[in-house]
């Protein structure tokens, strides 16, 4: 239904009900979430939605995935505090990609880094480029 | 592999060829793969790379991804002449996903837009906020 707005002029639009019904999840009901910082414009993390999280996350404004290890609803910041708020959200052309953008509080990764894409590759080696913001091991202890 | 980073500091690195082996493709083969332009830091688009098309993206410098619809490798640009060149590759503390910045030549979406992502849900609508750069029929018909 998404590919309906591939010829809409701007401001043109369709019902998010209809477009939600129609979104590709996966065979596993997920779908791949891009979530990047909505000022500085970093790619801070990809992680996967199912429909649940989805609107979970439009309702309270603060990013909800579904964790693929855990099998359950991962509310980005229940352990490490870290949460995302939701300030705009946007589908792909296919309607099979979520882009959140949104407002990271601290790290948005386990490692304590701003961003989950540390690592560069470049002249056959990888290489870290970011430093922690914080300790993971104080990351995790003080919510706990 | 990739996951022995996660306590390395800045400029500490490991060698491609063996983070390459470790990568988390899934059960096609396949790795998610963000486009991000490299100066405006404008999300492009997501698509998925096999190893293949990793390898050939380091070695020409030029972004290749491979298509599941069409099950082969996808040279972006092949059919429209809207090319990626590759800027900078990055990967996930997890090694499962891949961030290209590119310097994308024109629009990066089969409508003309620049992005894919130019769907906004707010409100309960789905509109549209960005306007092609060019008509796709040009698009296509030009190098044919």
């Amino acid at each position: 239904m998404i590919k309906e707005t591939e010829k809409y002029e701007v401001g043109q639009s369709l019902p998010w009900a209809e477009v939600l019904d129609s979104l590709l999840f996966n065979e596993d009901g997920l779908i791949p979430a891009i979530a990047q910082q909505f000022d500085s414009r970093e790619i801070l993390m990809m992680a996967w939605m199912n429909r649940q999280s989805l609107e979970e996350t439009l309702q309270t404004g603060q990013v909800c995935y579904f964790s693929r290890s855990r099998q359950k609803l991962w509310r980005k910041g229940e352990s490490s505090g870290q949460i995302q708020l939701l300030r705009e959200m946007r589908l792909d052309c296919d309607g099979d990609t979520i882009l959140l953008l949104v407002d990271q509080t601290g790290p948005a990764c386990h490692t304590g880094r701003k961003s989950c894409f540390y690592n560069q590759v470049k002249d056959d080696r990888v290489s870290v480029i970011q430093a922690p913001l914080i300790s993971p091991d104080i990351l995790y202890r003080k919510n706990q």
